[in-house]
């Protein structure tokens, strides 16, 4: 038995793993990571400044805004292969209780089949609970319910939305 | 024509519309506004150091973070008869796009029919297209589908959830 979970493992060169769990980085601009994104929803690149811009906004959240990226270590350019979000909400109700908002999930297209999106919405999970959120939630198409299933979720609602 | 809004008009006195929809106040604790929560989930009453903690770091949030009240001033009291809130999230697709995120509507049992709940959502709605998102999600449960479509809402897609 060991503690090490497989990330820290391959973080650490233990592990033939080559795909490495981690915090989102200021670097990752020039890894693909708004490209990433532009397989999920409309996604112009931002320029560096607009980049460094909104990674500040956000690291100004702290630990309440979390975006993790999946890295390929095997590749020379050290790709992103996958992200997604968590943001924490406070509220007034139970108690002054937390959220946690997982938004932003996406795999590039030639990674998936390889549970890098479970990987990633697990560990946003644990950060909530470790966070101390009540719970969790996200909106997907009916198509994913299955997949969100795997990381614990059960459908609870619907979602409504309001486009400008 | 006038452009002077109903709430506007109302504060001012300029009406006799006793509901006055407005920004969270601290001294809310005292008008009720956690009893009424309560009426929508699980919430103890917090003591007035607790309220003050969590009113301080919302509004640290500045516009990112908005709660409305609608406030019944034809009672001496002046209790809070509906709320809801609305908070920004920041994306890095888009553009540098953001979203707004409709959360914990709810009116008094003993004021519903009087379009309170209505009136917070859709000023919430403004002020999110005035913030610049370019969409305003909620979730809720299949039977208030006809209630959200009345403030501009359209199914989207399915709420999934993990409760700690």
């Amino acid at each position: 038995m060991t503690t090490t979970s497989p990330e820290s493992a391959a973080a650490a060169g233990e592990t033939n793993d080559p795909i490495y769990i981690r915090r989102l980085e200021l670097s990752d601009h020039e890894r693909g990571f708004v490209a990433l994104l532009s397989q999920l929803s409309t996604c112009p690149d931002l320029t560096a400044s607009e980049f460094a811009t909104r990674f500040a906004e956000l690291a100004a959240q702290g630990d309440d805004h979390v975006i993790l990226v999946a890295e390929d270590t095997s590749a020379p350019e050290r790709r992103i292969l996958a992200t997604g979000c968590l943001f924490v909400e406070r509220k007034f109700l139970r108690g002054g209780g937390k959220t946690g908002h997982v938004e932003d999930v996406v795999v590039d297209a030639a990674a998936r089949g390889r549970g890098l999106g479970l990987r990633i919405v697990r560990r946003l999970v644990e950060i909530a609970r470790d966070a101390g959120c009540y719970k969790v939630i996200l909106d997907c198409t009916p198509e994913l319910r299955a997949y969100y299933a795997k990381c614990g979720f059960v459908e609870k609602g619907v979602q409504m939305a309001v486009y400008f």
